[in-house]
């Protein structure tokens, strides 16, 4: 039911890493039968179309974009001058000055009316939604263009709302993933239900196919998810280090460290809870208990986030340890493989 | 290879539940060819003699016993002084006053000569540990007593920990798990790892069989974690309905409830991090923004846990809300069914 209508052979989604998955990964996937996945969230419409027409040139498969649908971010200059103020000294170390101000680095989906426009006229196979669901009439004008939409849960509750929200299957994502935690409120309680637990609650309670996403490293994780019920099995982490990956040096480094045995949730690279690698960053984080409240909305803390990483890799020291090294806790499982070697040998294995 | 040396039949354990599981359920389990298992750590060696020997009368097959291996608590008297006065007003609330002082409740088995030597005497087929594992001459005098030594872990190191002294199988309890968490040290960093990624880690890096738990409720799961390699799987919150289970009335209800769906890694209750349905305690714990600095150390601060909930039931309200209703995550997919019964349709599913 899932692969005909995503028009792919083999029960597996590369997951969509902004920043990390490129058109070239999104294509080698989808030419070696899975679902392919670019992230668009940190582009604007321009952007997207770009990195649709570099996929559609190397493979004419299924393509899944994924959006980020959060609540547009609330600026307050007070909190996010003290955000500078407090990493001004990490900045300090790698010889350089926090920007004077931060900015919203990029626009939510909810609100986003070219990056909508350009997909109904780009129409690639599927969009897939991160941290909520856009309104109907948003969702309605991506079928009606003949999109399959797909969202994303921590939840039963979530998962619902996608459903009620016309989403036509749902990636449980479990505690274990890495990267941004597609939570819709990150403000919530948050029961984070790991992946075994999430995905057999949803393909019980739901009309819907449910993708497993979390900790998935192999073809016995994939095989494991759909014994639980799912209709196929989302895989991130296991394709970062994959040479069409955009994963720096440092980040490849560490994923093959013992950083890879202690991921961290943290909220302060971007300002949403996200696993990490534990780095620098994340140890800064903890060292100086740094509350929720503190850290300004996504992605305005990303923007001082991502201006700390920069100075870091600039620094005479090379340092990088501040990267959104995002990673779930499968993490020691990785292995580096082109992405089309890495899809044939997923499948032999499952 | 697991199963002939548990002498079991399926690939299924009985979580040890202490103060849930009982003999009358080890026993109906392990007569349906599982393995049957008591937790005996809250009590002394001859209240495991009695509850080994009640076994014993209603079943030929193996029993699992389970004893608590935490570093032995360091009394604190102020701090234990402070909260007791901290929980001061909710004993008033049901029309009680706590407990002047607070006691060890019981011992760990690190140090339990009476437990050690009932156990060598008696030779139930396997020992468990949780929370850590003996010395080696502990370990020794069990294993030339013909008994099968089991461990439990949270993380890879914990895992080689067990099998260098003398595990011979281990269990990977996921964050997603019921319970009291089992890692060595609860004041340590813990990188909860969730049920996927563990036993498909340990699966890969142990010389040792493993036995996956946390989040599994069913055949479905069960076939999962065989799939992530585990030798067997084991499930305590799917017995906690089963007639044979000692659940109290108020925590059955809950188990039943929407509080099935959040469950909450909580340290006020007994002084260790263990996974309880959202209630009164967990929920007063998080509005008063309870840190683990001020808890006492386990079991010491469970002294005054168990007093609360008795207090609760006691009163004129039956408030069951302070109770130790462990669940894990997959607590909505519990069924109520007498232990042999559920042993037979998890087979069957399976």
């Amino acid at each position: 039911m899932l692969l005909p209508l995503l028009e792919i052979d083999h029960p597996l989604v590369q997951a969509p890493m902004a920043g990390i998955s490129t058109p070239a990964m999104a294509a080698a996937v989808a030419s070696a039968g899975a679902l392919g996945s670019i992230g668009v969230g940190a582009t604007d419409a321009a952007g997207a179309r770009k990195m649709i027409a570099a996929f559609r040139e190397q493979s004419k498969r299924s393509l899944n974009v994924n959006v980020f649908c959060h609540a547009p971010a609330k600026a307050d200059e007070a909190r996010q001058a003290r955000w500078i103020e407090r990493l001004r000294p990490e900045f300090a170390q790698q010889s350089a000055t926090p920007p004077a101000k931060l900015t919203e680095i990029y626009r939510s989906f909810l609100v986003d009316d070219d990056m909508l426009a350009a997909f109904v006229a780009e129409r690639p196979k599927v969009v897939s939604f991160h941290f909520g669901i856009p309104s109907t009439d948003r969702v309605r004008a991506l079928r009606d263009a003949g999109i399959v939409v797909l969202g994303s849960a921590t939840s039963l509750a979530e998962a619902r709302r996608l459903v009620d929200g016309g989403a036509q299957a749902v990636v449980a994502q479990g505690y274990e993933a890495g990267g941004h935690r597609g939570m819709f409120d990150p403000d919530a309680a948050d029961d984070r239900l790991g992946t075994f637990a999430l995905t057999r609650i949803l393909a019980r309670e739901l009309p819907v196919p449910v993708i497993a996403a979390g900790g998935i490293m192999d073809g016995a994780g994939i095989s494991a998810a759909l014994r639980l019920g799912a209709a196929a099995a989302q895989l991130g982490t296991a394709f970062v280090l994959c040479p069409e990956s955009a994963a720096d040096e440092g980040y490849r480094r560490a994923m093959t460290s013992d950083a890879a045995h202690h991921t961290v949730m943290t909220r302060a690279i971007s300002g949403r809870p996200a696993r990490c690698l534990a780095n620098r960053f994340t140890g800064w984080a903890a060292t100086n208990a740094v509350s929720d409240a503190e850290i300004p909305d996504y992605p305005i803390a990303y923007d001082l986030g991502k201006a700390l990483h920069a100075a870091g890799k600039a620094a005479a020291g090379k340092d990088f340890g501040f990267g959104a090294q995002w990673a779930g806790q499968g993490a020691p499982l990785a292995r580096s493989l082109p992405a089309a070697e890495m899809v044939a040998k997923l499948v032999a294995e499952t």
